[in-house]
């Protein structure tokens, strides 16, 4: 097994190359390369090489993928305030650069395996509720746009024979590792992540917001499971929701104060910041990923579990 | 108003030049200028200039969107046999070049009114019936995924404030006048056509074969609608049904016999073909055009005036 991660030096990227190591088998079929891709040289991970690859030109992607490729994790994406922010950057990097990896894939005639991240925003506007598989993709962004396009990409590509692709509509990933960053779903990890280490953290939405959540550890253990489940299982639309599940800001206080007592809560400052209320009020929640779930991906038990996952593989030492 | 039809020589192009010209306005506004633009050059239509334009070369597309373009008709595709068979073309012409012509109006900064033909080969897969507004883009084939993909373009070009975007996914087009094509849907048009011609006709499906059909006349009418919808009226989804009409074979036959007497169906011969029928029982048929309803466009009456469109519009002289 040759197992290629592009974007590998991303946060899922990284957890995703320890698991596999750790287990070091996919499908029955043990590892013997694993490959972290991504524009920059990503973090070395033991057991793991690394290069650089961007995929917005064709010529870097041929070096990457190789006919001895067997599996290709797509995770490289600009975010999505990025990809509104820059237009032109968001279509060459999410979508064009998509292309330049299927393409790649189909020239080599190999037909890899090919999982994609695509992500929540593909949904929005004025579908009714609950959403699901079968709900129209109407993303309200450009990054969702783009990721939608991904997606059909990736049923034409694989119905063709081309690559045997499966993509996977992420839920919002908390507690993400690290420092906060610009994107408006940011205080959803950093409520949690900042107070664990002794940090105030701003929360800028009423403790009734709800949300779609899924930790990092059972992300990577779904995207796993993803490149196992069998061609003929994915039927004629190979993106799905990945599960995740819907709590409220005062569910994911209640966990941590489950988990952590009654310290960390208290560094929470309530504060509303109407511009991160407006984008974030439009995003939707009321999220089932049945086909998902049939097929055996998983969400959280509880979001106690979020917070445990969180201060096991991730917080830093103090 | 400067109007500019991109695939003005096609079935469907020609018949929107001769009814705007006719009408000699849009929006309330007089038609000062109508070009009608194809990648050789398309017949003539009294009243409307005509060039030549491959919007699968942007240099070309720069030539015919100028700044003085109100309105744009994206007609132009391959057709779904074709793009089918030749994946690189498919690409080329139908997304890339519904990419070069949202680009170039972009990069003109006019936000030109676009009207955009999808088609109802968007849908498919397992989805569940009925197929609506709020139904999963799942396209069975390469045509279809290009135009799910154009769709999620306008609606992105149309937020930023690009163009003023409008997608219609049309139902299959019949009583289409000329002669048959390769299409695996040609014999819908055939059936009726040629009989009314005093020409022989296969029905390689039975009778109760369902489809969902409309007339050119009300596709053209549609289209004019279409672009005169208010911008605001849209919704966040500017892409969605045109109105059509399921009707069983059997049904388009009566229609025939209602109209042109006893003589016309005498000339259809029913001939079992497994390869046509293998492609076509894979097609939906139970589909809504709520949205659209709504909005005011329509879909036929009656077969009955299908049949009638073709004599009063298209049958040759005798
Ligand atoms: N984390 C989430 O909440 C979430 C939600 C939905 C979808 N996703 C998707 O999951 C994937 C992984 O997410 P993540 O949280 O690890 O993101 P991340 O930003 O941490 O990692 C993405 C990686 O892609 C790399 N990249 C960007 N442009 C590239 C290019 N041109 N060529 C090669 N690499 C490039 C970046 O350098 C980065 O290391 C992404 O596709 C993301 O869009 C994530
Ligand atoms: N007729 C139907 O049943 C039906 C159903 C669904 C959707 N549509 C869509 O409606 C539109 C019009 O349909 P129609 O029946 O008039 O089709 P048509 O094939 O008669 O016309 C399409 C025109 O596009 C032109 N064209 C092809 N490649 C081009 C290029 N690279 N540059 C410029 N022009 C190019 C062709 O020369 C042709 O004149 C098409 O987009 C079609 O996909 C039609």
């Amino acid at each position: 097994m040759n197992i290629l991660i592009i974007g590998g030096g991303g946060v899922v990227g990284q957890k995703l190359a320890k698991k596999l190591l750790e287990r070091g088998q996919l499908d029955g079929k043990p590892i013997d390369k694993l490959t972290l891709a991504d524009i920059s040289d990503p973090a070395p991970v033991e057991g793991a090489e690394t290069t650089t690859c961007d995929i917005s030109d064709a010529a870097s992607v041929a070096k990457a993928i190789t006919p001895e490729t067997d599996v290709i994790y797509l995770l490289a994406a600009i975010v999505s305030a990025h990809a509104e922010e820059d237009f032109d950057a968001g279509y060459r990097i999410n979508l064009m650069g998509t292309w330049n990896v299927l393409e790649r894939a189909r020239e080599l005639g190999t037909c890899p395996k090919l999982v994609f991240t695509s992500s929540i925003a593909v949904f929005g506007g004025e579908a009714p509720d609950p959403l699901g598989d079968w709900s129209v993709l109407n993303p309200q962004g450009s990054y969702g746009t783009q990721k939608a396009m991904g997606e059909l990409l990736i049923n034409d590509f694989s119905r063709k024979g081309f690559v045997d692709g499966r993509g996977f509509r992420l839920p919002t990933i908390t507690v993400r590792p690290g420092k906060p960053n610009r994107a408006a779903s940011s205080f959803m990890s950093s409520i949690i992540r900042e107070p664990l280490n002794g940090q105030e953290a701003i929360c800028p939405v009423g403790e009734d917001f709800l949300h779609y959540y899924l930790s990092p550890r059972k992300c990577v253990e779904n995207l796993i499971k993803g490149a196992e489940i069998p061609a003929e299982d994915l039927g004629q639309n190979r993106c799905m929701l990945m599960p995740g599940r819907t709590w409220a800001i005062k569910d994911l206080v209640a966990a941590l104060e489950n988990v952590a007592g009654p310290e960390p809560v208290k560094l929470i400052k309530w504060e509303s910041q109407p511009d991160i209320e407006a984008i974030v009020k439009g995003w939707r929640w009321d999220m089932h990923a049945d086909k998902a779930l049939k097929l055996g991906l998983e969400a959280d038990a509880s979001f106690e579990d979020n917070v445990r996952a969180y201060l096991e593989d991730d917080k830093p030492a103090a």
